[in-house]
């Protein structure tokens, strides 16, 4: 057999923080690995030079992960047809609205029994259907595709703070490759066998954080936080538990993909604080993801909405009432002081 | 059979915040519960006058609860034995140094058939022995005592804000009975059979706090805080499965008592704020406790010590690798960088 070869498809922080670890980790596993790893960057311009180019002679993406050297054999590729050539283990780390061209992109280019782990955020929704993106990279591409997930704020694991995360994965010998491609002393991985519950908890934190914003915005304190957090908690798990087969209790109430990942989301990040805002300056979330995201979309309300829609397709609304206020508050004027009315 | 009578055994602001909701809730169930709620006050002076008479006339605990108005039917009493007289339910609620002594007052005065309800935080630690203060107040007093712990800061609660909490009952019709009295729609009490489980959560969920304030005070980021929240979260629970029968995974993966708690505690409070000094000052937490607590016991560290003295009696102090890390940082001069070893 020969060596597994590397590629990550996607450059922003949270790429770039794991291509520096795998990076950093093939050589203890020499026999096991091909030493380069190409990462597909999409190609823009930096302070005037391209950005592949930045990466492949200053060692750094310094758009997007600014201060952090990546190790020389992170091999930067603006193509990428390229980039996946001979792989046979592909990362997909990107924001989920990108993928699909992605999958356009490489189909027909992905070698034959290659493996895959998604580390993209965020569900599928068209109705009363929902998939997960690991479930899409596979159908599409026909890879067996594992999911990683958990409270990882990029620049944070990219400095060796210590921390977790969960891989879900669809083999035991996939779990154990990714694991050694991942962990470190300081980047902690623990595996189960739940593909579904990973990748849901890495969606559905985000309604969660949203109601934990709404709670600081209304002036609630540690209580109330604590209190939204857990209730989160329960609603993601029963959700997933109700639509998802095989899903594992242990994802939600003991992994770092569930309960930790919920904490991170809740103490801090984009969801929090743009829901802050909006509760304290009384601006629409139309206004707030222009002033204070650059017009990108602010995950957690749409995925409020989406699972909203998908509730409702379903006449399961009233089961999840914490998702529904999120839901109603954000989309629907209902008025914030009434998150936790029929919790 | 006459009317349920409740006395509250403390008056500091948790006793107050609980005694107004009892106040508060009382008139709604009148037919069950006699309307008169006696709290005991360890009597001192405020202000130039008596704190029993200041929460007589004015109705607010000025030293404890300032700002909190009282119900009129809470009555403060200074004698504890006339404050207990003909009780049938009795609420211990004081810092644990002086439950002690308050049994020994309330020795052949407690109403045969009464039943208890625990809020003191903590764990009475001899050696190789190891018993909730639930247990003791039964044994001692012979009533049947529960237990109530949540994620309650009690001037939140105080003032209505979001929260829960978690009662560990003995009987389930005793459970009703503290929740009739208890919850209220800003206050959601939740029944678990499991009053060690609850008991346990509120005494071990300072340990983790100390380790929360501990990664603060080194800078690290919030990944690291919600994976030692996590790690704290599951040594606490299996602890309470090693040596205590009949606890149950829930109460710690999914109550107020547990999750929410270990949250609240980590996010805020004073074994946080202490820890996290003890790091940034490079002082000890003699001197700490002096000038932070006003020479109070930080009970985080305490509560260490007496759990890593009990597993060091019963051989088992590595399969706690975070108890015993905290324990070491804070009294073996072990260096704190070394938090997450062999975790």
């Amino acid at each position: 057999m020969g060596k597994e070869k590397l590629a990550i498809i996607g450059s922003g922080n949270w790429g770039s923080a794991i291509a520096r670890i795998a990076g950093n980790n093939v050589p203890r596993f020499s026999e096991e690995f091909d030493q380069k790893i190409s990462v597909w960057v999409y190609e823009e311009e930096f302070e005037g030079k391209k950005l592949t180019e930045i990466i492949n002679t200053e060692h750094e993406n310094k758009k997007y992960l600014p201060g952090v050297k990546l190790p020389e054999n992170v091999v930067a590729i603006p193509d990428i047809g390229e980039a996946v050539k001979g792989a046979t283990a592909l990362v997909f780390v990107m924001p989920h609205q990108f993928l699909g061209r992605v999958i356009d992109q490489l189909s027909g280019k992905v070698q034959k029994g290659a493996k895959a782990i998604s580390l993209i955020k965020g569900v599928d929704v068209k109705g009363a259907d929902i998939h997960i993106f690991a479930d899409v990279i596979s159908d599409k591409l026909g890879v067996s595709c594992s999911a990683l997930s958990g409270a990882n704020i990029a620049p944070e694991v990219a400095r060796d703070q210590f921390s977790e995360t969960t891989i879900g994965y669809r083999s035991k010998a996939e779990g154990e490759m990714w694991k050694r491609l991942f962990e470190t002393p300081s980047f902690r991985v623990s595996l189960v066998e739940d593909v579904a519950g990973v990748s849901l908890c890495g969606a559905l934190k985000n309604i969660v954080a949203v109601a934990a914003g709404l709670v600081e915005g209304l002036g609630w304190g540690n209580n109330s936080q604590a209190a939204i957090m857990r209730i989160g908690l329960l609603e993601m798990h029963e959700f997933c538990i109700e639509f998802f087969e095989g899903v594992k209790a242990e994802t939600f109430l003991m992994e770092s993909s569930g309960v930790a990942d919920v904490i991170t989301s809740c103490l801090g990040g984009r969801n929090k604080r743009v829901a802050v805002a909006f509760v304290k300056e009384k601006k629409s979330f139309d206004e707030l993801e222009q002033s204070m995201l650059n017009g990108q979309k602010l995950q957690g309300i749409h995925t409020a909405k989406e699972v909203h829609n998908f509730l409702e397709a379903r006449n399961r609304v009233d089961a999840y009432p914490l998702f529904n206020n999120v839901y109603k508050v954000c989309w629907e004027d209902h008025p914030v002081e009434k998150l936790t009315e029929g919790i």
